[in-house]
């Protein structure tokens, strides 16, 4: 059996690492994997589920004979965490990670790195609203999209590598430039997260109001807020690294939000079946474009 | 076999209403059910599929020893179909509906129908995104909340058949004033369609962009727009008969939002933070009360 590495380190076992760590192992990609993080009790876990073969908190240690380190940690903990690990890990040891923003991480990573150390920039769009390693499966990948967002840095051999490797977990790869990711991520999936949290705090907001409005909560509330329960580190370090794509989503959406409350408050039907019938072509779109995958 | 109601008719066989037929049918509670619409090709699925036993454009013909009329149409249809009506049914004939929006339709069915047509104001809040008798199915109600708004003119009787349909199609079922419901359901119902069209119009809007955001939406956006494709004229009529209770919630969320993007804008992490973790606390109170359920 040939493996794409031989012994691979995760930081941070978590949903997309632990995930990751199953997905890899059970379909032969990796022939050993390291667990690295900062809770036992989540490694423990990991250990228990066989998404790693042996788990240590010592960067050195985890760094002997490794080939690939997979960050998966929260955007801002990518600088602090691979600090510990560049004057252990071996010439050539690929660097890959999965953050959901990817020019602050591309920047952080290219000018920490040295030559000796490739850099593959990588997002695999795949999640839960759930965390930990005890949320990881091994099919989480299947069918989804990877973004590889390489720049001129970028060596093509462990681009292919790492390619080789997400898609062997069973995932569809394209490649773009971190800018158009991080703008295309803002609309599709950051401000999302933004307006499920904002619909929560509307309702805590409302606290005067005499009767619980929750247990009245159909499946378009609870769909519409289930990223709510994201994990708070995550996001947050999404909103702070995603800054500038994510407030001009925000405008946007205010703006459309914003016409059709002008239209409700004017009871003008007519802009407001405009509205919906834009929306629902849109929304039909998507629905088409899925089920032609 | 005991049934509730001999004969009744179903203004408007969609989704609620043609879901009820095949209920109401299959688990025995109505002798026959007649079919009212607007499309003969939406009534012919229907008499197909057996929600309805058979299908009229008259209303005086329909009426024909009718003891329940079921009121199953945009909420703004309420008035012009119930004028046909009135005329025709027979004293003692039971009005219900199924309408998304309570306090307006109470008041134009209060002062519309004479007292020899006792009426129940219901809202089962079940649904899909999809429209149409096609869509219909004999489950959609099962363990699904109706909320009944019953008035000082509402008769005891009729409200107990009513609850005992209602159950009967497999909902708990629990009562409450109109003005309570209509700022509920603004909250938990209406806001969440209002944010989903919106969301993609907001992406119509920014047509300037190099790529179609669509293909990388992932499930975080799917859940979060699936109600987009919900019926453009029911959806207009409740934004226009729930306008005040909508534009409250519409406010109660803008703030919510704008909070969150100026924490944003200013790089407040810890503002962020505690957005989120509250965010997160409310929304796994939703999660744990459907659990309990």
């Amino acid at each position: 059996m040939t493996f794409l590495f031989r012994r691979v380190v995760i930081v941070g076992v978590g949903l997309i690492g632990g995930s990751f760590g199953l997905a890899a192992k059970r379909r032969g990609l990796v022939e050993e994997v390291i667990g690295f993080g900062r809770t036992e009790a989540n490694l423990r876990i990991a250990l228990q589920r066989g998404i790693i073969d042996s788990y240590t908190f010592d960067a050195a240690e985890a760094s002997v004979g490794t080939d690939l380190l997979l960050l998966a940690v929260p955007v801002r903990a990518t600088r602090p965490v691979m600090q510990q690990f560049v004057p252990h890990l071996p010439s050539g040891c690929v660097i890959t990670d999965a953050g959901s923003v990817k020019t602050t991480i591309v920047d952080t990573l290219e000018s920490l790195l040295p030559d000796r150390l490739p850099f593959v920039p990588a997002h695999p769009i795949a999640g839960t609203e759930n965390a930990g390693a005890a949320a990881a499966f091994e099919t989480l990948f299947d069918d989804r999209l990877c973004i590889l967002t390489p720049t001129e840095k970028t060596h093509e051999t462990p681009l292919c590598r790492i390619r080789a490797l997400w898609e062997g977990v069973g995932m569809r790869v394209e490649e773009m430039d971190p800018q158009t990711h991080d703008q295309l991520l803002a609309q599709v999936s950051h401000l999302p997260h933004l307006i499920a949290f904002s619909v929560m705090n509307g309702l805590v907001d409302s606290v005067s109001q005499r009767i619980d409005p929750l247990p009245y909560a159909g499946s378009s509330f609870s769909d519409l807020t289930r990223v709510a329960s994201s994990p708070t580190e995550m996001w947050r370090d999404i909103c702070l690294d995603n800054k500038a794509a994510l407030l001009a989503a925000i405008t946007n959406f205010e703006g459309a939000l914003a016409r059709m409350k002008e239209a409700i408050h004017e009871g003008d039907g007519e802009t407001i079946s405009c509205d919906i019938e834009r929306a629902r072509e849109e929304r039909n779109r998507l629905t088409n474009l899925k089920e032609r995958k």
